[in-house]
């Protein structure tokens, strides 16, 4: 088995060169699988060979001779971690050096490589105060609050104020300091009439966005009204997009026909990284020499990004050692498309696939939202011209506002509006002159687990819409349609029936 | 002057009809500028008129008999406020009525429409408790959360823990109940060179996402290594956009040609509204029989959404007035394109357009990335090809990443990630072999003062900043870019030299 | 066998309505499959029964009597045929009448409906000659030209020139006329290396816009000084989208299960209207309550829009027999998106995705070209910003003037440059500093067999080119690709080289 | 006035160095604007200085000796022409040699640069047969046409017969060999009620597409029966857009300042090229460094894109003088978007942006399309849904057939179905019920001079249209538009009545 020069020359941890008491030390690191050193077999630096019984080894724990290295005694070398190398040769000048290395390993067979490195230099600056060993005590996120304070001359009143153990945040932040307080309000309850989610649920939103909370409220009584909103999710997958890079287009369609043919390979190697994602399928999108394979997972109750990061990793790894014409691999490609707003997002769902739909009676209309049905639809028309033209990636209302006020209530990860933002708004009149409306939400990335979803109050707030526990993320997307839908027909309304800018006059007082 | 039959059918409020003790009660909406009627001619409820002596009128205080009104003795009618007409006729079965009205008003001149109307029906439902006159009280707050607890059976713990007094969230959030406590981490500090920005910024991210943080903290030590980041403000523009619909292409064409001509009154009716917004240019878009105007404004330190609304609609008040042919009018058409991703806003800037650019010399990115310039610059040049085919709105890496992260922490509106995750990255590797990096955000809506700018917890971020007080925007524009470039530099390094994927394994336990 | 009401209304031939001599006419129109008749129950117009001995009915040969129809004398009423019905009861007025109908048939069971229908009036409007029997005879030919000269007054002098007989065009044209004579050059010899085509190439250019030949004459030289052009076909599949609306989303995403379970017999029925095409695979996208089917499929030599287009209805006939759920059904949906640019066709190919590209050693590019490696690599990155930003659907120079130029001279659908303006040009500067350009087309809809490809100087144009006879398609469009590449690289090196414009001074005359 | 160092390298003719008898020669070429030599202070190769009386210059014409050069012998150096010289030092070795120059001019002053090149080496190649004198002669028309059938082995029998002088087809081909002949056949008369069009137009329709005239003659027969179609140009803009690049975007910005200050310059100088193109205005977009102007022209009755690239290159070359900064500049940038598909297209116009409109009574409809307006309505409204999800540039049914077949007809320049493939459908059931429907086509690019136009067919066919002479380029735009929206109700009544496959059964043979 042949590794491709360009995946084993990043063995070599760039810029680890640096000067020690007897020499120099560098290091290399496994970025493929686990494999063992099963001899060095030569070391040069800048073309001069450095003597084996001047080189020892190690791999986070004690220093071990080159020479002491053989098939027999061969010298573990895992996935992720590094082996330092050490050359007793006297010290480098500063600047760049040749490295030359050959050594035999398993399952890789004998590599050799040439690389350039210049030699390290410290450098010293102001940071954050941090504690190696317990960086959540309440010592540390005090030292980091007065360092706060004296490199800004502000003293902390609020963010310093929170009502749980820092050590919680563990995983979710590093140098946690305090917290953002961002004010909750309540709508609702609104009636949901989905698969997971049935009956009526009070919706915490996080907002400081004047007349939000009023105007989904609004909303909801609407739906209310008209029976309740009907959600499903109709789509389910996450995704991660590696690259590869090949001599020439013809090499990259081969490519592909061989990934096909060893898809349950590949799958398995995928899910044995997790037990819980399940790859789909592996879209393949090539261009040029280039091609993108995009593999799908489904991720239970997390949203997942993380564990298929993990799996499509673990997936490319088998990939890189099986398949030998690959010239460059890169774990990510933007064809993820993660935390970006795209149209491949928008056809083939990231996150939950959700729709929620509505067929409000004439009468519920007119009375509660002072608009007929014609309208509203007109409206729909005009404003479907309008994000066509603009290229915009959502022809509804503002589906973000709800969404964004329900994801910082409930620990999603924010920064996914950018995908979560795509909405698709279809309206009819009915034979009966009611007004059908509908909304699609194309890539709702949500978690009822992971993520922030087990912070303090994040918790407290899923467990106000019983979506704490195992099996609740299809619920949770189902209860976040309907809030969307709420809002979309009561802005859509308030356009529609001018009496949007008036209503903001009424709530909205810090703008 | 005429004012289109459309526009007017809309002053009369859809589904206000209800029976009163002694009659029917309904109302108009003055949904187009300051007025005054100076005389009621004719009221007719199912083709039967109404004596005029069985007719009072209200606008939220005393009723007058409708025979008082006279063109010396005016009623007044200020714009977005409703007139209630009350006929004391008995009242009307169930169902749908029609209902007549001609009345002449100053400087409309005489008004007539006929629409239909049904007997609203009241309706009870389980709402959360609201109070009328101060509903920011610790009374109410508490009664809310005694409500959520009851509704839901889940004993509030943490949401209900906050460290100021619940009044200052007026006019930022309805039902005003607890909080979200985000964890804040801080990253930096972060050498910027702005034009408004200049200095070294610590800089609090609300986030729950592990690694962030440490990644973005990663970024900045580099950023400081190759002497700051450079950012600049090149755009500045907040949008509304009204569509108005004729009869045919035609006469919109000639419409946008009259507001050209007539674009100085325009503006000072827009204007008219605020002491900050400033009108820079109306954008039209013409399709079919629909004309969309753009209006494109500075709102100096707020986002100012709210405040080109209010802008904008007093000036289509004036231009409905003026222009005779309009068919329909929207105040929104889709094409503003608010908390949404679009080509339009990638264009043409919504919000700030930032630039944040820096030269990275070659030693401090191989040292401290592990990875080289040209490898940064291939891989940026296959990102571009991924970013292309999936129509994605961002090549770049995980701008929203730091974006939600402050504008959380600062009281930004989050939703505007919708807009804010778009992202231009360019690269180059200069002739001395060094990396040039920088990221152009074309759609960054930012606020230092308004929204939740004045929030506790926000506002103190922003005094950490040194964000807080008259002409701060554009500085907090450039620090979020400049924090924005550390996360591209540390994750497009991350991605290069494959060290990705074990990072997240470093930090990342929640997932 | 329930048909859904809303596609047995469309049965009833709207318009068809007419009075003749005794009473009035009207027509069915078989639109989902082969059926035949086996009762015809009852006729009401107006609600006024027809005595059944009024009733004949024809299928375009002998009217029959309604009452002579039985199971075992049933009327056959194959799939695209109409039924005429014709009752016996004296004229109508003009206007709208209504008219009722019950029928039994095989194997739909019992059918009945009701529609509203007006009288037809019958218009006389001048119109181009046409023969009925032979519509492409000299005769008819000369009887157009002369209509066209005395309708326009102008004397015809050259489109009345051509060198085949007018009968090769039937299936292509009505009307037949004339011709359009577009000027060819040739440019070439070229190069390709491909799968199926190798070998030097002439290339017919059917263009009137100057420099267009030369440009790629010069491109070509340099490609073949290169080594010539490495060309391949990386996808294929040609589409037709039907969408069918459900009552929800629910529904629409269980039909799509329904559909998985089905894929074979759907391929059978798709299958069997054509011993060329294949289906692939079927995808699916959900919105709202709308399922939106896209069939994909290969089509050997013809571009097969048409091919598609009824395999694709025949699978959706058995589907809408065999699924009772679906509440509408149109066999396009802009889903395909035939004749259109989209980022799906960019990502999921239409027609072929082919790729041509080719390193270009330094020297050849400096002495051909005028420029260097780096300067064309650089222009490439700027104009990928421009084309992100601006939203366009080619980050190349101009593929679309060699497509069209073959295209025309090849007889291709030219309006197919819709999508096959589409592209993706990458480049590299290689280690050894020459420049690996390519350009993926991901939607080249060629054909060398069907539609205009079998017209005489289309033909001959396909013969220069060895591009006549069966499995020649891939051939074509690997020489397409191999032509487009010589156009960017010509283009490109005369923008960066800035000598762009001064060259269309020295060819073109006539701008 | 300082030039740019990386614009005045470019002065230098990369790959010109070749060796001739008594030594080397290489050329110089003029890239800015007019200019003089007046002196030529400095010559170096291999960095040995060649004294001055052994180099001779000459700009096309005779050989000047260096040394009679001066401020008052000054050598005319215009813009786009090559000054060669001439050093008699002996040949020079194959490979790469250093030149180095120093001279000085008016008005840039003293120059000098230092570049590499190589020894350019001569091929040979095979080419199609070329008359340097008289290109177009019958003479070497013949000798192509007999080089073709020898190098291909296919006798020419069509494409060599055509009715008009080679001659004609100079400035709109090279290489002139032939003909295609695509076939014409007419459709109408179609009823147009335009600003420009006025009456009943009879339509040249180049095709080989079945049923393409057929439906389209259809369509047209509806539109005439409700009055005709009223079209309306409602905007019209050629670009071009260079690119300039900068050291950061804060240099990039204060250019764009710069830029507006000096608009009335940069006119004069773009407008100064022709009599007819108009600069109306110059968008800018900024991104990191790069700075993209678009200028915007009007260029009367011609298409006009190489007009606006002469015009845009010569306000750019006063730029290039007069502004010092500029690190980079292109003529384009991929902004313009030039034969592409783009959403700056869709938006903001290019070429003519025409509007095509009609209310179909609700009979006509019905009698002649089988269809109701609430049927071809909805599924307008479906595909809306459709074109927005693929991100198609249409969301009609198939405007390019008629575009692309009046293009050939006409003589436009075909490959710019790219662009004008774009289309805005918007339709209203009205509330009599009957059928409004619309096209807007934002980027058709049409010309009634230059181009193609004046060839044989083709200027014939512009005369059976009335487009022929001065001041007729809007008129044809709005025939164009009326003729695509006579597609438009054609197909979408097919689609709707599920008549679609059927009618193509009828009439298409070929496929």
């Amino acid at each position: 088995m042949k590794i491709p020069s360009l995946i084993l020359k990043q063995m070599y941890t760039l810029g680890s060169l640096e000067n020690v008491e007897d020499g120099v030390r560098f290091s290399l690191k496994n970025r493929l699988s686990n494999a063992t050193v099963t001899q060095l077999s030569e070391v040069r630096i800048n073309d001069r060979q450095v003597p084996l019984d001047r080189l020892t080894l190690d791999v986070g724990g004690d220093e071990i001779a080159a020479s002491q290295i053989s098939p027999t005694s061969a010298l573990a070398f895992p996935l992720a971690r590094s082996v330092r190398i050490h050359a007793r040769t006297g010290q480098l000048d500063k600047g760049q050096h040749e490295i030359s290395l050959s050594f035999n390993t398993e399952p890789f067979g004998a590599l050799a490589f040439k690389v350039k490195d210049a030699i390290a230099e410290r450098v010293k600056r102001t940071s954050v105060p941090h504690d190696k060993d317990n960086d959540y005590s309440p010592e540390i996120v005090r030292a980091r609050q007065t360092f706060v304070e004296e490199y800004t001359g502000v003293k902390l009143q609020h963010i310093n104020k929170f009502s749980f153990d820092p050590s919680v945040t563990q995983g979710n932040i590093e140098n946690f300091t305090g917290v953002a307080q961002v004010p909750i309000g309540f709508a609702g309850p609104l009636k949901v009439n989905g698969e997971h989610a049935q009956g009526e649920f009070l919706v915490p939103l996080a907002t400081a966005e004047g007349t939000l909370v009023a105007s989904y409220n609004r909303g909801m009584k609407v739906l209310n009204l008209s029976g309740g909103v009907t959600c499903t999710v109709v789509g389910d997958s996450m995704q991660r997009a590696p690259v590869f890079v090949f001599d020439n287009a013809r090499d990259g369609r081969d490519f592909v026909q061989w990934v096909d043919q060893n898809i349950d390979k590949i799958r398995e190697e995928a899910e044995g990284t997790s037990s819980v994602a399940k790859l789909t399928y592996v879209d393949r999108y090539l261009s040029n020499k280039l091609v993108f394979l995009r593999f799908n997972y489904t991720t239970g109750d997390a949203a997942g990004q993380n564990m298929v990061g993990r799996a499509t990793f673990a997936a490319c790894s088998w990939i890189l050692e099986s398949y030998p014409k690959i010239c460059h691999f890169y774990l990510e490609s933007n064809f993820a498309t993660d935390k970006k707003s795209s149209q491949i997002n928008v056809m083939r769902t990231r996150g939950k696939r959700v729709t929620a739909e509505c067929v409000i009676p004439r009468d519920v209309l007119i009375q509660h939202m002072r608009v007929d049905p014609e309208t509203v639809h007109y409206h729909a028309g005009i404003a479907n011209v309008g994000a066509f033209i603009s290229g915009a990636n959502n022809n509804g209302c503002h589906s973000p506002n709800g969404i964004t006020a329900m994801f910082i209530a409930t620990g999603q990860d924010v920064a996914n509006v950018a995908e979560s933002s795509a909405g698709i708004v279809y309206t009819e009149v009915t034979p009966e002159k009611d007004l059908y409306i509908s909304i699609t939400i194309p890539s709702l990335i949500v978690a009822t687990h992971g993520g922030g979803t087990g912070l303090a109050t994040q918790r407290e707030c899923l467990e106000l819409l019983g979506c704490v526990g195992k099996g609740k993320v299809k619920k949770f997307a189902e209860i976040v349609a309907g809030v969307v839908l709420a809002g979309e027909i009561s802005l859509a309304a308030a356009i529609s029936s001018l009496d949007w800018v008036s209503s903001h006059e009424q709530y909205g007082r810090n703008r």
